[in-house]
């Protein structure tokens, strides 16, 4: 699937088979927004995010199976983020994942609100995952949190807000943008894995440092594709599409895939006290770097 | 303050003076999207959903002063809602409390972003009860899970979407309508405040039942207050103005106001058991039907 490594193949195989079921049950009255949160959600994502919270969760000892409910809250928040990336008043895309963006499809009014629904369903799984692994009152509330934080002003929507409101061409800006935008909800993917694993602090910290450099390196990924490929082929448009500030647009491509390989050995580094037990996490930063899309 | 009873007055007074406080620190680069926040949340609500919630914890066993982050976590995913009601592609409304709305005074954008930064932040305060009050892995997943229900499809989302697209003048619609848009957050409200005093779960069920009741008495109070008012005095205008389907619409503004009475009357009986401890309650519900906006 998607050129993804065999073993992240599994894996993302194993959250598109259950994205569909850890949707909300049909609500009758309002059934079309169920049918909006299923048709952005089930768009063919690359599952790079839930893969990473469940090759974490198998790093800090337990198995995939175990944060199943969590690794689709995560692709929940990040369906969320790209709906309301898409809208008329954000970047104006028309198309994603290669399909109608969700407010093309369904309008605005019901996009806006399968995105909140998407939202809202993602704390409910991880309201699941408390009970399901039993967590304590500091690890169940670093949980909720840490997904808040990564969420809210300090995370994904100031990284949005920043996006949309450019100071200027700098460097810190951008990497402003992508810590928060990318980098945010990569550390909560992994870290989460971590936390419903029971890891202690110092693995969650390793983790947090690989998933904060992976999430930038895969930015940098992104913005270099995106200057490669005609929009058509990339399956989005609107202001992300050229013409935007990117990595590539202030430092060209050949430096920025020179960060993005220095980030992703910085992000491995982080890994070594896991030695051969960081292998699949390693490998997931080598196809970060390596994707075609 | 706004002609509550003086035990709510003090309530609401105390609430208004921690809501700047839980606002998210100053994040340097996004901080326009914290003062949209700030602007939509101290916007003079009557602050009725919150003192439910510290009530609701007084008869619960615990002080209004320890459920003071779930009371204003319960302010911010009403605010949340009250910015996305007002979307021009929702009820296109231009003035809200008496003043433009968010959407108009920060542009459409930001206040789509502060709106989920507003969802998020509640979640983070509700993180924060859960370790102050050292919630069991059971108590921590159902606040959790209640808040993100309440917010969801089957909730205020599901009740916002019929409320844009509704099916005919039927009476089920409009209750289905102000249950989900209204009821969800009232019963929230409520028994979040007891489920954080550690109440049984029959204590949490009775106030459901208030909480029920008295959000469709307030919902339709509102019909009748809008049918009553000039929109500028009411504070708001918009597809929510009058032309809207509404209680005194389908069954005029007595049969309305009877209905609303009987609601409340009802909703006082689920007290039954609490005998004078309920007392407050029952004038909070009193208060709901005979105030004047």
């Amino acid at each position: 699937m998607n050129g993804l490594p065999e073993k992240f193949a599994e894996l993302a195989e194993k959250v598109e088979g259950v994205l569909e079921d850890f949707l909300p049950a049909r609500e009758a009255m309002a059934a079309e927004v169920v049918e909006a949160m299923r048709y952005s959600l089930t768009g063919g994502g690359k599952r790079i995010r839930p893969v990473l919270t469940m090759l974490s969760a198998e790093l800090a000892g337990r198995s995939a199976a175990d944060v199943l409910k969590a690794a689709a809250a995560i692709e929940m928040i990040h369906t969320c983020s790209l709906i309301l990336d898409d809208l008329p008043c954000m970047d104006n895309a028309t198309v994603r994942r290669g399909k109608p963006a969700l407010h093309i499809h369904v309008g605005e009014a019901t996009a806006v609100l399968a995105a909140y629904a998407l939202l809202a369903r993602a704390f409910e799984l991880l309201a699941g995952e408390i009970a399901d692994h039993e967590l304590s009152p500091v690890a169940a509330s670093a949980v909720v949190r840490d997904a808040a934080c990564c969420v809210g002003v300090s995370g994904m929507t100031g990284g949005q807000w920043r996006d949309l409101n450019p100071i200027e061409k700098k460097f810190e800006t951008l990497e402003y943008i992508h810590s928060h935008k990318t980098g945010s909800l990569f550390i909560l993917s992994s870290t989460l894995g971590a936390r419903l694993a029971g890891a202690e602090s110092s693995i969650v910290d390793c983790l947090a440092s690989f998933a904060k450099n992976l999430g930038l390196a895969f930015q940098i990924v992104d913005d270099v594709l995106g200057s490669e490929m005609p929009a058509r082929q990339l399956g989005k448009d609107g202001a992300d599409g050229p013409g935007k500030v990117t990595f590539v647009s202030t430092i060209g491509v050949e430096s920025s895939r020179a960060v993005a390989g220095d980030l992703v050995r910085t992000a491995k580094l982080s890994l070594k006290p896991f030695g051969a037990r960081a292998a699949e996490l390693c490998s997931l930063a080598d196809y970060v770097i390596n994707r075609s899309r």
